[in-house]
């Protein structure tokens, strides 16, 4: 909601489509926030065997990742066409990379479940865009 | 929604309030973005005297303190109460004198305007969940 | 060195000293640093206990806080000492908790007590600047 | 010298040369920090045209982009290659960028010159590792 806003109150033009930008950032946001949460889980969990190491490795890289995608999307006026595309091609590797480490928890930790979740909507949204761009 | 979801799939106990957490973690994120594009837009605006200058800077320290303390409260459990308290604390600063800025633009620039709302809302959260932390 | 230069490059005065911000700000990016690479390793070793858990997430805290004080103080002129003190005293009480906690582990693991090393340098610094400050 | 040791001292073995990784993460946190204070000085120059907008913009991408791209490379062990060569390249594009950027300043600004200094730098180092990578 307060994405839209501030995108509309934006006084530069932008030659990527509006709404598609915000519910990429929006999923990017939401993909960042879901991947240290389960991050943190995966800590407090049990069963701590090398493979939950590996899905944590993953949620941190695409923490880090979606957020610093938004925050270049944020700034999407100007001369950085080429910028934002190689850091959304990143986001859609780290999107994919941890969605498909956390598909393999899903079974037993209903954070990794909606972890993937998070990942692959944020993966579609970031190529979606990505299709759009010159 | 993410958020709760997320929040709610966690396996460990903590002493916070789960509704109260989620909606100051969804306020924190919702003012460092609405600062990141706030700080974008004070860019291309037409007026960049120094007084946007100081608004661009607030706008920059406001997003990367909001995005921490969402980190740091997103790691809730264990020990760490004392440094969640203090990144709070940094927080309603930043949230505060952002605020402050930011309305001063209001009636120009549409972006001030909103970020401000943010920012009001963000330093409020903050101020709720420290009221409940022991 | 690079840290030197460009506040030396910088346009505007600022009250504090140039030579104490620039060992702070190295002082926190190195310490960023040791903590993400902690926290990596510590995700490695093979006794992943709950208190190597406990490890993470206070270096994943301090990691996030450290950088955010290095960007807020590298943003250093203006109006913003009230916002500069309050993230600095979170700074202290991260370093402190992931200091304490490295030790813990530092006759087990080097990397636990470079770590802790980079964290009592960097805590040295941030109170070092904050008793500089008005 | 701190970024030596932590490789140095954790326990999993890599498939890139830890010298090559040293360096490029050394770089990578100079050109972030360099990014940081640039931006911050371009916004207390005199001359606030439009150019030092764009100039601005392109150094918090920057700054965002290489602390990203050196945490991605700390946690360098595991099964995250695709990951990191794909965010290293997105790094490459960022200080390209923002080195043309800042070239184009710095004959008028000694920080825009020490800037592209450190992007080149950066982009260099970026090129090297993703040279050594399968």
């Amino acid at each position: 909601m307060t994405t839209a806003e501030m995108f509309n109150s934006h006084p530069s033009e932008t030659r990527l489509d509006r709404e598609l930008l915000t519910r990429t950032v929006d999923a990017l946001l939401s993909c960042a926030q879901a991947c240290t949460v389960c991050a943190d889980a995966c800590l407090s969990g049990e069963e701590q065997d090398a493979r939950m190491g590996e899905c944590i490795r993953t949620d941190l890289n695409c923490a880090d990742i979606c957020a610093t995608t938004a925050r270049v999307l944020s700034r999407h006026t100007g001369d950085n066409a080429e910028v934002a595309r190689a850091q959304l091609e990143a986001c859609v590797q780290a999107c994919r990379s941890c969605g498909d480490e956390c598909e393999r928890h899903a079974d037993h930790h209903e954070h990794c479940r909606i972890c993937a979740e998070a990942c692959r909507t944020c993966e579609q949204a970031c190529r979606d865009l990505l299709a759009t761009m010159p």
